[in-house]
């Protein structure tokens, strides 16, 4: 046998592992001291009344003969693609339930997309961003572009180096800035004419509280003729550890004469046996009037967070993006620190703890990212400290 | 953009949508008739009540701030993996919990696994084979040799032509047929002769009856330092529409220094965020004493099926293998007929429905696949039809 050599080429990713030893070792120094989180992007509000009560009817469905039910559609229940149909229609988009995958995830789907892709595509990735994409590309031996996020374009690149395959995420992870409709007609139009597709991250659309700022591409005329979207349930619904989202494959998407619909249901009929039907059901009831409502309160419970971190960095005069229409902050370290010395100097002197930018790229590296994922209490009294903090004076 | 043209190499599968319009136009023209289907691979009982009560639990803990869980482990939680690692250790195999991925189902896995290797890798797989091996090779462009499952073998193909990566599948799919500990040396002795890899497909072996047969490619000296193992709860605990599995990657198995766990991990953790948590606790449920002697009842219920069906072939004088120690009875079809002539005369003679064997490769052309996850009634009114077919006369 022989290996893939492309893993050879991956980046150990020491981000997370690092950030966890750094803090235990000051816990073990300090074991007097709270530490405050606003570092991790996993959700914390527990799941919606409505979900709950659709899973718990799914798993008594599933002990009764009667009831039972074994493999599931390939595409995921029609119940579940009408359901997700009728969430674009309120966005004014129209899509055909057979234009919806569900999955267990967009992190998934994001890196197996890639599948139905020739080796020999360029890919254009935003830096900094999501590392998955830089990894599944490195994985399949893909040669890989980075378009430059930074202070000047407010970390929203724009059409400028033409490549095969582009990657977009909006609200962005990790720096929160977000689209505009004008900005993605950019893409889009570059994308028909260089016939680029675009794999178009949506995970944190629900987030987005400016109604003048799209919440799908497809709000973009022409977006169904060179765009994928992924879109996931983690955050919208808590769905981080039920696992859960879609993509949708426009039937106008096209490559040739080949629908990338087509290859895409080849790829998952083959390779995926679909989601857990208890999951579907409780994705069911995210999308029903009740539901919807119940996790908007979740919602409107982290952005109250992500207002309240962006108004405390505002009234410091410091740089940041993200908080007003995502769960993300994403901040100008102070003076000449560096993303890591920030880190170390916030955890130190605030027992606060974030992530370093440079966890999502070389343009992250005085740069830092909050999360508005946590405790409101917690949020409260880290900024506070923030108000105080020297480095801020 | 480029597609991946790997994928216009795939034939269009067809073998289950004729076998549903076949169907259906029989429905049609004979609206009074009632159809016995012993084709499909999927399961009929519901859950273990212990695993629906667990299922229950979980849901529960997602409802409350304190008990709510967001993202999982990276390899799937340490309690079902322990709980995996007690099962193998009943089998007298001993894993360490790292070694065992948790996974949505055997059949993803058995096409991810594929990443983790170069694409000049050659493939060996039996003919006839579950149709997955196939196609997830070709859509990666991999150079395909097949080795014969025939009667002469007893559909039980011994190494013979050399190849990097190697798939064996026992208790076999379609054909039920299961290797001996001693045929399993043959291949291991052979793979590590060659430097190849096994991918061993054990998403059956719950249903081996015959204790001298081996149950994992373990309990096989050396397998650990070439065999992968997939095995799914889908058949063994009735999970097709609840979704879980496991795959197994031994610490011992490298190629030159390179561990494959710690590639497949790599894998994992870039591509795939786990699966829920509410699954993993039905999942632990499975391998409890108690949930284990209640899914014993529905493998015991379906295999009273496998037994019938194979008796009543027995007696008829029909060559066949399976039903002993699997749920798929494979056998030849009458006479010189194909396994499509077979399938129609079946179908407007006796009203029974399986699956032609040409759907698993060119091998099954004159055979026919029968299923025993039915109602026991059905089966045994489909068994009395047998009995007085003319063909079998």
């Amino acid at each position: 046998m022989k290996i893939n050599t492309n893993y050879l080429n991956l980046k150990d990713n020491y981000l997370f592992s690092t950030i966890a030893e750094k803090v235990s070792d000051y816990k073990n120094a300090n074991p007097e001291k709270d530490l405050i989180s606003l570092g991790v992007g996993d959700v914390t509000l527990p799941l919606a009344p409505d979900v709950i009560e659709a899973m718990h009817r799914a798993v008594d469905e599933m002990s009764d003969v009667a009831t039972f039910r074994g493999y599931g559609e390939e595409r995921g229940y029609s119940f579940l693609r009408q359901a997700v149909c009728g969430y674009y229609a309120e966005k004014n988009v129209e899509l055909d339930e057979n234009e919806v995958f569900i999955n267990d995830g967009a992190g998934s789907d994001l890196g197996n997309i890639l599948d139905i892709f020739a080796v020999n595509n360029s890919v254009l990735i935003p830096d900094p961003v999501y590392p998955v994409y830089v990894d599944t590309n490195i994985m399949a031996g893909r040669e890989i572009f980075y378009m430059s996020g930074n202070i000047k374009n407010d970390f929203l690149p724009l059409p400028e180096k033409k490549a095969d395959i582009i990657y977009l995420c909006s609200p962005n992870n990790p720096t929160g800035a977000v689209y505009t409709k004008q900005q993605l007609k950019m893409w889009v139009d570059f994308a028909i004419e260089h016939n680029a597709v675009i794999l178009f991250d949506s995970a944190y659309e629900v987030f987005v509280q400016d109604g003048d700022l799209p919440t799908s591409i497809y709000q973009v005329e022409n977006a169904k003729k060179c765009a994928i979207e992924f879109c996931s349930l983690s955050k919208m619904a808590g769905f981080t550890g039920i696992r859960c989202g879609y993509t949708v494959v426009p039937h106008e998407l096209v490559c040739g004469d080949m629908p990338l619909n087509k290859l895409w249901l080849r790829r998952q009929s083959t390779k995926f046996n679909g989601v857990s039907y208890v999951v579907q059901r409780g994705a069911e009831a995210v999308f029903t009037k009740s539901g919807t409502a119940q996790n908007k309160k979740n919602i409107a419970y982290y952005m109250q967070n992500a207002v309240h971190i962006s108004n405390t960095l505002q009234k410091l005069g410091v740089w940041h993006t993200g908080g007003k229409n995502s769960p993300y902050i994403w901040l100008k370290c102070p003076g000449k620190m560096s993303s890591w010395e920030f880190f170390d100097y916030l955890l130190n002197t605030a027992n606060i703890v974030g992530i370093p930018g440079e966890g999502f790229g070389t343009n992250g590296e005085s740069f830092f990212r909050l999360s508005s994922f946590g405790n409101q209490d917690d949020v409260a009294k880290a900024m506070e400290i923030l108000n105080k903090l020297e480095v801020f004076a």
